[in-house]
């Protein structure tokens, strides 16, 4: 039986993110899970996801922070209301902030970790803190804001 | 004669960028010129750029205002010597932090702008304060701290 991801828990109309969600096929479809009290997504860039040559894109790295982080934010808020994730009414988190900062080159070619962390939960906002590493190296930093998406949204 | 953008400036080997390379042909290719003293990119995303159906991914937003960014710091230094950019050392930037705020929902559909301004520039370090418009209302502001890209770069 393989584990579902955060994402395999987002409604249908919610998802078709071209980051995270799983009806986008042209998109990343990035999968999310809890390791611990950490958040954790594997994901291997393509060839053409070049900075320069041998180097990741950054606006790569930053778009995986952000669903990477509003994803953390959705799977926080049923764990803080000791709910499952296929329980109603489900959650999903819109980006109100998103800063990134780049420590050092990311290599382009394994496989990346973005790893996750809650730092606050405050009414419908959730602060994630982030990092992405990359042969044991930490090489980006992001902070996100994630807020509860409105009803109106979809 | 078509007029040459920033990105067309840029050096072969380093002009592989997913976001701004010319030769990145998988990637988004964007082109900015000056309008005055703030720098403009117009960019139609795809239909499959979406955060949720009518929205752009916020991730694309990010990607544009980064390189956008990068672009504008290079283009301001030339400027700040009195420099034409077809002449040598060619000027390219990183990104060193990248922050985003998303204010309102951005329609997906028709061609955004991406304005830019050159908040400073000290030594290698040139700051870029941008903002994303569709339909004639500001929905994203940035704000980018670039860094003269080093020479083992690429």
């Amino acid at each position: 039986m393989r584990m579902r991801a955060f994402q395999d828990f987002y409604p249908e109309h919610l998802a078709q993110c071209y980051g995270c969600g799983r009806l986008n096929e042209h998109g990343y479809r990035i999968k999310t899970f809890w390791d611990g009290d950490e958040s954790l997504t594997l994901f291997t860039p393509q060839s053409f996801h070049t900075a320069v040559p041998g180097i990741v894109y950054g606006g790569l790295l930053a778009s995986l922070i952000d669903c990477h982080s509003t994803g953390t934010a959705a799977a926080a808020m049923y764990r803080a209301e000791q709910r499952e994730m296929d329980t109603l009414p489900a959650f999903r988190f819109v980006t109100g902030s998103l800063e990134v900062k780049y420590l050092k080159p990311t290599t382009l070619g394994p496989a990346i970790e973005i790893r996750g962390q809650v730092d606050e939960i405050r009414g419908r906002k959730v602060t994630v803190v982030s990092s992405i590493h990359v042969d044991g190296e930490v090489t980006v930093r992001g902070h996100v804001v994630a807020i509860q998406m409105p009803e109106s949204f979809g």
